[in-house]
């Protein structure tokens, strides 16, 4: 069953080597289904060269596999958190893509400091706090989406908003309205990650002015959006 | 009507993504007409790879649409100002090519450090001062080309001597005698911008010299250029 | 004789210009044969385009050629020394990769900052200390891999747990189960050496915390293994 | 005459693309007969994909064009003063390469910090002095020439140990025994220059020891050399 949204799973992790976002198999993929009941997601360590659709794994929100012959990702307890937190999210994408994994590393956020920034996310990526040891040494993958969800609630923040996140040490989850979507954001991420290192660098972190930031997030996305055609 | 310009702006979009300046469908060039009445300009938000040349869209200097399908860039009221004002313009390239969008994020200007700027740059690339509140809410791609003519006539620069502005937290917009020529200055802006961070990063800043601006340009440009073949 | 491993080292030196780690022919990689007794090597300053298989040297562990029309890579004596010491090496990938080789110069430690680190090397990748005059003048090669095992008993280290180190003022040599692993790990290390650049550069260079490094390393490497398929 | 000198200029010149040296025709190889009586050398600003072999063109050492049709790199003078003064150059390239040219713009020697360097040049690689009013007003690319050999009588260096100079504000200068060869040390000074820029950015500007210079260099050069196939 769901060879259709399979299918979509498989070509969306194949973007990751194409954009160059990924090393070997170091990410992966997913979407859930319209009924919100599946995760299809990536098997884990499995090389891109190799991998078909067919090897896409379904799992349940409380990670059953459903259909699959391999293991799925070692990320996906992560995914079904936030799966099960946010409804905007429709599909998420995880690396470990340079300039984002730097400025998890560094633990800095990524501040809105442009128009191309703008263009997507509507204010700053956040990065997660660090993780305490109990949260490392049992259900580590399940608490790396725990924190991830207080960084947005304590920030009030909607990943539909501000679709992507650094967690501390690690990189980023980027969300979407699906596979594909959260995909796209991720090179969007890699992008202004790229442009804040060099400011930040040049000891530039300031964000630029609310006016300009509303203009380019809504004339993109909202009911006034006036970008691209209908 | 207007098949050859609408053919050279159509090609003269795809060098974006041959020579990595933009990602996705961020850019946009024009080119206007010899008698200056019309101007022929990239759709809004369709991908490269799906773009025919059929697809340009004309408008006039109002911001008409005079032939095409589609809605044109949302860019296209800062296009029309700029050939408006400057006769010497006859191709606009806009894009968020990665070190000149850093330039102009940080509002550096870039200013002629060496021989590559000098030979296509005549002195500083200047970056526009910010935009007010009202500016950005009402007729913002209008203001973005008002402010960009603002920033030339307080300096006392022709964008032919000087065919690039940075546009504070947002990027470049480039000029030339045509959709092609404008292309390649914003190549060119591009080379000179990630010169420039890494000399700025190191804390190096200064301008040449006069006398080795004024030999570089002029050999190329003016009465006694005396580069290349005749 | 060892045509197998003579057709493994040869690809795996291919892999260099691959991934990018060499220009011309700046990298050597080898194999040990599994009695120990022989190992298998690119030959010296030849051009990997017109390389063949049955170019590669065989050469006993006091570096006597016993196959092979060419003269072995001039790094040999380092890679036997290595060999020599370390039963857990299989595989030794010698570079001048950029990254690796700034941070040789640098005479920087790569800290273990990130998951990306932590998945595959379990600590600290350190750097040799200054090699002495005399040391340089005689067989400079052999000492090479003195100074390298040096090092890692100063510090504790098995190349197992941290398959690399940096030798200052020159660049990597990296260590695997076989030819083809050492050249993974070069690919590893380029990436982390590159963000840890960018994270020294911001003025940070702390080590993750230990439970981090813990969970990562060990959820990949050990008895307790649980990423990847079977 | 000359099909066969012409030939092998016209192919060191379509390496400076293919090792990514130039943007455009940023660039420009000759090579001097063995008789040193002729200079072919690449046209002035023609492009690299509709150049041909017959295209070069043929200069005697006081610039006089002795056969082609097209006009000489305006370049021509700075190599000629630089064949008729060394002996030693039996081919140059000079580009606009990214690195070489930012160091050339900070006016920052490239010294000698590694083995990647210590191979190929034999000690800094060192910047002239800024040209005066009347040196660039007349005859500034012979000019440039006589620069770049007072810089070298200056520090008594020959090019045949330290095959390449920068000019200051504007870019590099490479030697080799002959055309090819002055490109493959242009791809050596490129390397330099990146990982030069990267230790100067973290605050290390030292020479590496010169009992290490030493040897690199010669294991690979004069009568000891052990590099390499005979």
């Amino acid at each position: 069953m769901l060879e259709d949204i399979k299918e979509r799973v498989y070509k969306a992790n194949l973007l990751l080597p194409k954009y160059d976002l990924v090393k070997f198999t170091w990410g992966n993929v997913s979407e859930i289904t319209p009924d919100r009941k599946y995760v299809v997601i990536k098997p884990s360590g499995v090389d891109y060269d190799s991998m078909k659709a067919s090897d896409m794994i379904v799992v349940d929100l409380d990670g059953n596999i459903v259909e699959g012959n391999l293991k799925p990702s070692s990320d996906t307890p992560t995914h079904l958190e936030l799966y099960k937190k946010y409804k905007e999210i429709g599909g998420i994408t995880h690396t470990h893509s340079r300039w984002a994994t730097i400025m998890s590393q560094a633990k800095l956020d990524i501040k809105a400091m442009g128009t191309t920034h703008a263009d997507y996310f509507y204010g700053s990526i956040p990065v997660t706090r660090d993780m305490k040891k109990e949260e490392i040494k049992n259900d580590y993958e399940k608490n790396t989406g725990l924190v991830i969800i207080e960084c947005f609630e304590e920030k009030n923040i909607s990943p539909k908003d501000v679709p992507a996140v650094l967690v501390a040490n690690h990189g980023p989850f980027v969300f979407g309205k699906d596979a594909n979507d959260s995909v796209f954001h991720s090179v969007v991420l890699e992008e202004v990650a790229f442009m804040n290192w060099h400011l930040v660098s040049l000891g530039k972190n300031e964000s630029m002015s609310d006016n300009l930031l509303d203009k380019h997030y809504l004339r993109k996305h909202g009911k006034d959006a006036y970008y691209g055609q209908n």
